[in-house]
């Protein structure tokens, strides 16, 4: 331990919020056969981003323009807003740790869900904020409770992922639009819409982008398949969008990644043809499920939580048991979600992985 | 402003450590016929790099490995140490933030030199820390009276960057050496080598990777030409480089730019390429500043600083008519550095706009 740390920084576990898949693919001595953990897009980037970004990787040389100008320009366009109310940012992780930083006080309390993303838990640990945790009702995130505990609490933060990760169930938007206007005046919604370019007609809010009490959170790491590119944008009213200038790096964002996503974004036939293969590959997973004697959950996203019918030691003895066999996936952390597995859509491939894996999985957890 | 920021966030200024080049282009409604004010490498990356970066792009679905292991391994070896002494991240700006908050309470004293590198001014105040600023002398860092300070003030961190920016100006590696063994016991020394790639033999100090107080940093953006690409990287004992993945946004690394930056770092014959045309271009801008009755201070990097010869009302006025001109370039900010611009070299194309603008620039800000 370095004596130069903070009590505060001293004192963070050295937790990692998930373990990267070549991280278990050195552990393991071999590749994975399908890499279905990480909700990644294995349907790929739109062609037309790909072809832009090997096209700017001669331009590499140059930093990329700090402001995000054309980026901005054109997001604003596409959600009918202005430029002002754009941020763009590493990622929804990395926008979600500046929010934490600008927004939390050792000891201040945020609300979020138990079993829901642990990259904000990380983030809102990492700047000493106190996580209140609110159950699942029936594997869906529980708008009401969420809001008594804001209220009680007098949460600063109101996290909530619309469609929700771990387990792909969403809310309507009337829904998250009553949790704002119910919401305490000391509490600001976060609310995490990675899965948005995904989730079913009606299941996203309308809100206006300047209204003061709610950050949405968008990306192009899932529809758009550009994980790897670290682009994501957040939605808020200008006096809160302006202050991540305060403390974001301004030169942080890569120019390739820049000129992708913008090609990406002018891509809506690929995000069609995205949703359409993920519809599909839904399906599949949910026959596969049922052949299996399990019961895939309705998803509003591009991976699938699966109930393998039993409790938790026993879905973790499925997913270890799939891991062995070269099936990367993963599953929520606590009781009772950790009953389900969640497996990431993909191409027809993949999906046999799946296919041919989950029977042998599910006979060695239970013999 | 959003009433939810912290009152620490709240009083933040919105200040930007440098206006991006595109941004000037905007406001002055065409683009730069050269772009010589950020100190990007116009000799270009490795082509093994780029043909490798291009390749990458088609697995941008996937996240970057959040160890970056391969790259660290690499780094380790180059380095002859351990992984464990190596971090990975988003450039030397990303990791300058990352270490600030590790590092820094509010009021937590931190030692700089008066016009050193804005962005860590910028992270430092971002923190709360409290910078004390210690004036160049003759145009070089000084070590001494930075030692002084530092002890003086108890200081938590002293930041140097050796080659040093913006003067272009180095330490002997010996001297570095020194003040690090007469540092305070209660200091580290930030030691920034951004442009060590570039800098002559004999620049770059013999510290143990396991060195208890002092934390290097490195850097794809100079000499290895991939600043739009935002690789960077500390060594540090591991007390120290570990206690990164307390804060650090595990999946935040590019998957281009990883692979991109192992490709870099293996070809070192690019690297004597580029150092071979810095040279050059160096000599080049020496001969224009003397074609005009200027003086360009020794360089240990890949810009230059041409000292006006008169006062920095003289020099703002260079810079802004250069501007006009469609030459970016940039200057130090405080007295007397400001007398000087700052001019990053170029191939011959480039090195010729400097050529043709500065006598008019000169005029320009005579008459």
């Amino acid at each position: 331990m370095s004596r130069f740390l903070t009590p505060h920084a001293a004192l963070l576990p050295s937790s990692v919020p998930f373990t990267g898949p070549e991280t278990l693919e050195r552990r393991q001595g071999a590749p994975f056969r399908a890499r279905l953990g990480a909700n990644e897009s294995l349907f790929g980037a739109s062609p037309k981003a790909l072809a832009a970004m090997r096209a700017a990787v001669e331009e590499v040389p140059l930093y990329g323009d700090p402001e995000n100008h054309d980026l901005k320009q054109a997001l604003a366009r596409h959600h009918g807003c202005a430029p002002e109310n754009i941020v763009v940012g590493p990622g929804i992780d990395g926008l979600l740790g500046l929010l934490c930083r600008l927004t939390l006080e050792p000891g201040t309390p945020v609300v979020t869900s138990l079993g829901a993303y642990p990259t904000f838990a990380f983030h809102v640990a990492g700047y000493g904020g106190r996580l209140i945790r609110v159950p699942y009702r029936d594997d869906f995130e529980d708008p009401a409770a969420l809001l008594t505990a804001a209220e009680r609490e007098g949460a600063r933060l109101l996290y909530l992922a619309n469609p929700d990760n771990p387990m792909g169930s969403h809310h309507p938007g009337p829904v998250i639009e009553d949790l704002l206007a119910d919401l305490p005046p000391q509490t600001l919604l976060v609310l995490d819409e990675a899965y948005a370019d995904l989730a079913p007609e009606g299941a996203l809010p309308r809100i206006p982008a300047d209204h003061p009490q709610v950050i949405r959170l968008r990306t192009f790491s899932k529809g758009h398949g550009m994980a790897g590119a670290r682009v994501g944008y957040a939605i808020a009213e200008p006096g809160l969008a302006l202050a991540f200038d305060k403390v974001r790096d301004h030169f942080g964002m890569n120019r390739i990644s820049q000129t992708g996503a913008l090609a990406a974004l002018e891509d809506r036939e690929w995000l069609t043809h995205v949703r359409d293969q993920v519809a599909r590959a839904r399906a599949r997973i949910a026959a596969i499920a049922q052949e299996n004697g399990l019961s895939a959950l309705p998803s509003a996203t591009n991976f699938v939580a699966v109930d393998c019918g039993r409790d938790g030691d026993f879905a973790r003895r499925v997913l270890a048991e799939s891991l062995a066999r070269g099936l990367f996936i993963r599953m929520p952390g606590v009781a009772p979600l950790d009953r389900c597995i969640r497996i990431s859509l993909g191409p027809e491939p993949a999906m046999d992985v799946v296919a041919g894996v989950l029977p042998q999985a599910l006979a060695a957890a239970r013999g």
